[in-house]
């Protein structure tokens, strides 16, 4: 028997391939693991497509919230050691850290970009709206939803909360560097999490770092840098997610014409007029995407056909490196080219840019301003890292962008019709790279 | 350009966190992995339920069958280099590996038992029938394809390599060994592979292994052990399982019965007829499944309903430990109390029970006899392994069965109504554990 | 600033390999580490002369003693956290954990049967005696050193502390296990130990493992088994051992003989007469041993000086298994034909032994008895381990030994002169093996 | 039996606990390792005095030796593969990454300092010299001992060989950077040995990395650059080594002086004059070295043997940090204070100072100018790294310097005399550091 909203009888383990256990000894947590609404995440793949580059990257949302939660429950715990801890924020920082990703849906970024949607927007619903994991909150106290969403949207008034769950080195961050390594196997990610919760310490209205540990800090930004440019933006990863957002775009242009579905996208129909609610919404997972993009391979429609059938049995596109300020020059040859051959550019000839600001300082004024790492030095002082250290002092502020172009080479390739027009196709298309 | 069915020009690798790299220099491997029916086992989970349990494990077929593929590839090129090896079935060997669990559907346990369907057969019509994959192998030779098939079905003429694939320690065993401790995150699963390699050699009918290597070789054997009890049989995997049968036992029945369907189970109309055809088989994957099941949470059916549910949001059924042949005196009770408070006991008191033959030596006559593992002596000749090593014969040949009683917990507990059978229940239920 | 005998003013950590870091917050363990006489376990290897099979296996008596600190005190705080521990044992507990091995000299197991001496009662009289530790452990209380001596000999009250430092399963063999396992680069020592920390409570006079723990348990004892006869008892580390006994023994004899040694070895004089005070032995470690076995090499006597060689540039003895019982037959003849060639056979044909007990249960009467590992059954009843586990059964209480015999190979094969001899005593040894 | 300086007639393994497995096919590399030129390294620690920091770090350069030797062997099969690899060159290329450091002495640091002496020096001598392994070596060709020799002195016409031993990134870095990681426990020193072994190629005049492989090597750099600054100049580890050189300088300096030690230091009698034998160097390791040290804390000299029991009880310096412009103005009055209680400041007050370049290109007209790293591009043109990578763009060239002041706090805390002279010593000591 449970004690109401206390601690369980006995603690919870789950075994976990990243942090060995995650120790679950509150009730709270336990139960909002068992909502529906978290379990959903079970049906979210953490790194969306990047499963068709890195194959062992098939681990999901689930997977990485609970090790979100991990880490925050060892960071209170050091915390609480160090003596500078409010005892009652516990379970809000808790419940936070694991809550913070309930909002993303399936494939989230190429969602948000076709449905203009926002995974924190949903976020906030689910935890504030007539849901399993609202109810649960609630058994704390009327309060305590708002305060578990503020934290995640960052509007919560304990700014050294905050900055566990959200800053430039977070639970959540340091969970996925160490969790996407692992799944994927690179060893890029690797860094001494355990050194870094070690010289945590609590500042006013941030977590600080003893000086001492500034090489495992050091070590954690550049373990940052190197997954932005080895993993996330892979561009093979960012082909499937290309493909991907063509379909839903295709979809949604051919429901605004009225196009005849064989199956009817019930699942998509609020998407598509702006119009969706929580329930939809919560419905909404990767095998819902997949039953669709199956379907749709048998459509009439050629562009939505190929492109789910391309999806679906990993026909990607291939990419060329494009410099956008040169590419103007050949884009409207290119396009014309298409036409001519009868390959619609809006779907075939695809630009993605992808860029990353590995670290960054305070700059006043300038919007997304993120607020800097603090050492704290031997004298009590705090002093902002880059400043200490030449590595992050050599990346910071520094936005990298990289232009990828992306097209069906092997419709290109095939020269059976249009033969001319296709050679100077590939033609502009590797002279672009150059 | 690559040389048609010969090497690639430059050699491929993918990151697998298991085995660091696998590499591909083979034109018709490279292939193989990009056809639809393969890329299909991206789509189905290595080890079905296993992830309510350990949320690691969400890798899927695709990701074991690449790991199988390159454990293969290194046994051939370590027995290449002892020099008893035919060259000429080095693809043979490959390809065997690389296919030979492409007939597996989504969770392919509970599906055989309620469909009556057979992998393995799958996996042939797969290689054999009308397929990406069949026209690929074919490219080598016409007699391919069917030489892949006996392989893998284990009627290849050239046993040696038989038992490479499929033996008591064969490439497949060790990969998912090594794979599912990596992704559950259990140690038991170790074991030194290198070693294994190094010490394999070629008979003429069979792999064998040199007694230098002999504590390797146990060591192999105890991680099996471990993994069974400790991972594969674990109860609240079996229970997700019991549930998932049971709504493909209920979906059928009620197709049966004509009833009307919300949204009608096209892609199990065939399987639940017996006619599945190969393109029907093919379509089957788990999002599918999932896709059904979400749909199915709001059909009419309280039993489907309920069930649908329950796996969704992991409302799992708990367990007693059951002794079968105790049970039987309070069976009959158990059935028609389950009845007067309305339960269906078909649906809501399942047994179930797992086995395990560790290890064994061959037994004349009996059916399931295994090949046992042979130890390759200091003077030459061959000994069986349980005879040199205590560990191993100290399991040999012992079947371990585990038989649990799974029950709605939540169901039985709630006594707003029938409390006093409800009750009862519970109590012989506990009464069965002692 | 620190308090007296109280906590660091901050907690200290070693960065360690094994057990990533290792954690000392009592000033007592600080100053025990600091003290001269456990600074010298920096100077004698764990594993004696393992290091001549396994490259990897340098590490000291230092590295391990620290080890087992931590694992005691990671027991400690579980146990405290379960709430069954008395706070006034703890330093004791571990103090014990750290100096369990204070005792060991240099290649103590041949030192040991050769001077006849005991690391056990050395341990005892550093503790107890005019010794640096002797005078930290005071600082707690006049009876604290007494105390942590009896806990090592196992004499003390407590049982339940003594268990948790020397039982079947332990600290120190935990430590040990893995450490080695780990510095040898052999995969057999892994097992779970968090695992194992977590499952064990406390019972009246011995620590117990939760049932649902006992394949962790299971799996270190298997470990255990492993770890004897791949790495302990290794051969080739057997025939450095045998060479450095025989050194011990030659050097011995000569001093007895009034040998005039070029280098007079005083470290060695109260050894050999058998009247050695704490101040010797505390001056005896792996350098003073090298120093002199490198002058022997120039010494006259050709056995020492040989032996010596041997040892410093590892040209060892070969060997053959060898049965004791049919050994006889041929054992004088071996040395008749030694004497006839001008070899030595106490020193050039050795037999060495060496067996493992893996796991016993408790024997009544039986000297050597053990007390078993008793697993805590969901019924709250003890249960003895090997009835659960066939694993455990299989082995429990099956001394397995094994025979070698060591010769000179070289030597022998070196045929110049007495040819017939040597082809003759090479014949018997190779028969000797069958 | 084996072939005369061929193939081993079955490869040989050590099991490593870095590379996992050491394979040994050649004779001619089997033999080295036996000879007793090679096995002394055994008894010489890879890190000197590291371990009194980290105390796992008790490796020695035997043991990073076979590890160079593997990292070799592995870049020579992967050159060969490739097919730009002179087959000729094998065998020399495996013997220099063998012997390598062969010419090591303990703690080589301090020893070159002190005494003037140089390892590379003695490397050289060691091969080409009357050794066994200039005998072993001289089986292959009566040229073959100079050819080693050669390449370990870069001065062998085939510079793509003497890159893969000496050049900015090569086997013996790689190894050590591993090695030194796995040993002490950080984390640091972790890269993707395999991905660089993969990426690399062979050029004309130097081994270059595929630029796919880019950030492999970006990612070995700044383990470098880690690992410099938190193991190899830790200021504990170079506390040991102040002491250490202060001991040598001591007793060089009583030597001078005709002091009579109670034990003549044969051993060093020839290192203080300057006319040490190769018979005499080789007889050093770190045996001897603690053997005299022991000796000597019974010396009559009050500063020898202080020196000696610190070093011996790791009663070590503590350090302030010192800016050596700033120290001059209190450098005299420091030493006059010294002097003033007795202490004499030429071994009691010592600057050390460390300094890392982590990476370089090359500056035309320098001394040490380095072979920078070259990425070869998908156009096949080559590019110096830092112009590729903005991480190591940003450390290049970039030498960074630390200097500490040594000193024993423990004697200027004991203020029973002296008190007021200690206490200013203290005071400009602290503000020394500001």
């Amino acid at each position: 028997m449970r004690r109401p909203d206390g601690e369980l009888e006995e603690e919870k383990v789950f075994k976990d391939p990243v942090h060995r256990y995650i120790h679950v000894r509150d009730e709270l947590i336990w139960d909002l693991i068992g909502t529906k609404e978290f379990q959903r995440l079970r049906r979210i793949r953490q790194l969306g497509t990047t499963y068709v580059t890195f194959h062992g990257a098939e681990h999901t949302r689930f997977n990485h919230s609970l090790g979100v939660y991990e880490i925050m429950r060892r960071m209170v715990e050091n915390l609480e050691k160090k003596g500078k801890w409010d005892a009652d924020e516990r379970l809000v920082c808790l419940a936070s850290a694991l809550l913070h990703d309930v909002g993303h849906g399936p494939f989230s970024h190429s969602f948000e970009k076709i449905f203009h949607m926002d995974h924190e927007k949903w976020t906030r619903e689910i935890i504030l709206g007539d849901t399993e994991i609202n109810s649960v909150l609630r058994r704390m106290d009327d309060d305590f939803p708002l305060k578990v969403a503020d934290v995640i949207a960052k509007t919560y008034d304990n700014k050294l909360l905050v900055s566990l769950i959200s800053s430039q080195i977070d639970a959540d961050r340091m969970d996925y560097l160490l969790r996407d390594a692992f799944y994927t196997g690179v060893s890029y990610g690797q860094f001494d999490m355990e050194r870094i919760l070690r010289v945590m310490r609590a500042d006013e209205d941030q977590a600080v770092f003893k000086h001492s540990g500034m090489h495992a800090v050091e070590d954690y930004i550049m373990s940052r840098y190197q997954m932005y440019w080895q993993v996330y933006f892979h561009p093979v990863t960012r082909s499937a997610e290309v493909i991907l957002s063509k379909i839903l775009h295709r979809a949604k242009e051919l429901l605004a014409q009225d196009y005849a579905f064989k199956l009817t996208p019930h699942h998509f129909l609020s998407m598509f007029n702006g119009k969706v609610t929580l329930r939809d919404y919560l419905k909404m997972d990767e095998s819902v995407i997949l039953f669709y993009f199956q379907e749709w391979e048998e459509e009439e429609d050629s562009i939505l056909k190929d492109l789910c059938s391309r999806f679906m049995h990993r026909h990607l596109f291939k990419y060329v490196e494009c410099d956008p300020s040169k590419q103007m020059v050949i884009w409207q040859e290119l396009r014309d080219l298409y036409q001519k051959i009868g390959l619609d550019p809006d779907y075939y000839l695809v630009i993605d840019s992808s860029s990353d600001l590995p670290y960054d300082f305070y700059r006043a004024g300038e919007k997304d301003e993120r607020v800097p790492i603090h050492l704290l030095m031997p004298d009590g002082k705090l002093r902002e890292l880059s400043r200490e250290s030449d590595l992050v002092e050599s990346i910071s502020g520094k936005k990298r962008t990289d232009h990828k172009l992306y097209y069906p080479k092997d419709l290109l390739m095939d020269q059976t019709e249009f033969p001319e027009e296709k050679q100077r196709i590939m033609a502009l298309l590797v002279n672009q790279e150059g």
